[in-house]
């Protein structure tokens, strides 16, 4: 059997706790969902780089305790914001939850001029952000993606400027399988039917350099995994 | 607006022929789906290469006739199958669409030791083949990836050696931005809760080297997106 580590969240751990307790969601996760008892082994983050090594002593109606044998601090990857165009919502779960796995550090939705859909409510955004922490949590990452609320593009061109370098994927654009990165990178994907000649227009004013990481059409939030699969890891 | 070039699937389309019939499911999809109107341009492949670019004729109510104006052929890219362990039927789906469209040219669902779904049914395959023509059409391919019916661990192991080169995404392996290729490629993903120890020996004794696409623990059809993106695509 395949030795699987699991991780939980607990946004309030300290680094010299000796002690962490689970409840609510978390505690569910772990007493109901997979079953840990007593005695075996866990991982948990405070989302903020740490994760603590514990063992679970005991397993209430409402709260798990755990007491913590070592932490350690996860190093910290490039800084990548995706700025993703709202597209249809279980197809942005998708790409939040893989570009999580993959290493992003902050998930910016937007309106793009061709965005089918406009808007986002509080529903939707609380349910992204529970995926953003199941995906750091199955992803074994000790860092929780920001997910932002959905801004207009001006916002995005802001990013751009602020940003060490900024990467559109653009179908058209030369094919690049490693868009050159920096410290602080910005990654920008349209919605379905693209980005407007004015929007690239901007981004580029901004200081953006147009990669295509397909010869092919693909979907918004395919290119978004395999952009930030690309951005995300230091050599 | 975008200038969105619709794709339409016609297995029996030649490349001589001076008019194609869409019917089915293509015919619905154009007339009734994206309400396509006579004297409208639209591409037509065959699944094998073609691609024709076509002028619809008329738009009855079971059939759309369409005048080719030209013929093109892609250009193949790499051979690649992707051997993938039954996961989720909904994982599968979501790997199988984003592979298609990343230039996927086989996809070998298997049993590994640890799969948690054993079986897929003749309803689930057919599905399955639905997505990857709805893939191909969406992405603009004209090479239609066959959607083998599932295999026993063994089998991935005879086209292992079969392959010119085997990639296995294993995430404990070296970090390989650009796994090696070749003409004839078979990329490997195991289950969630991974490969055995055993069925990694059986690959590697069949010619199989180890390469991990993240530092992090990706699900599977997130680590097969990943894999097909970096192999599919000559430099």
């Amino acid at each position: 059997m395949s030795a699987h580590r699991f991780l939980f969240y607990a946004p309030d751990a300290g680094r010299g706790d000796a002690t962490v307790s689970l409840t609510g969601d978390e505690h569910h996760h772990l007493a109901r969902v997979l079953r840990v008892a007593p005695g075996e082994e866990v991982f948990v983050t405070n989302g903020d780089g740490m994760i603590a090594t514990c063992r679970v002593e005991s397993v209430g109606e409402a709260c798990t305790a755990l007491a913590v044998t070592a932490t350690e601090t996860e190093a910290g990857g490039v800084d990548l914001t995706l700025a993703l165009a709202l597209v249809r919502k279980d197809r942005f779960a998708q790409a939040l939850e893989q570009c999580v796995e993959l290493g992003v550090t902050r998930v910016l939705p937007f309106t793009a001029d061709r965005s089918q859909v406009h808007r986002y409510g509080e529903g939707t955004m609380s349910r992204l952000r529970r995926i953003a922490v199941s995906a750091m949590k199955q992803s074994f990452r000790a860092r929780l993606p920001e997910v932002a609320d959905p801004v207009g593009f001006e916002a995005v061109v802001a990013a751009a400027t602020a940003a060490d370098c900024v990467v559109v994927g653009d179908r058209e654009a030369p094919h690049a399988r490693k868009p050159v990165g920096g410290t602080s990178v910005l990654a920008v994907v349209g919605p379905e039917a693209g980005l407007t000649t004015v929007e690239i227009g901007a981004l580029v004013g901004a200081g953006a350099r147009l990669a295509s990481v397909s010869r092919h059409r693909l979907r918004s939030e395919t290119a978004a995994a395999v952009l930030v699969a690309a951005l995300a890891q230091r050599d």
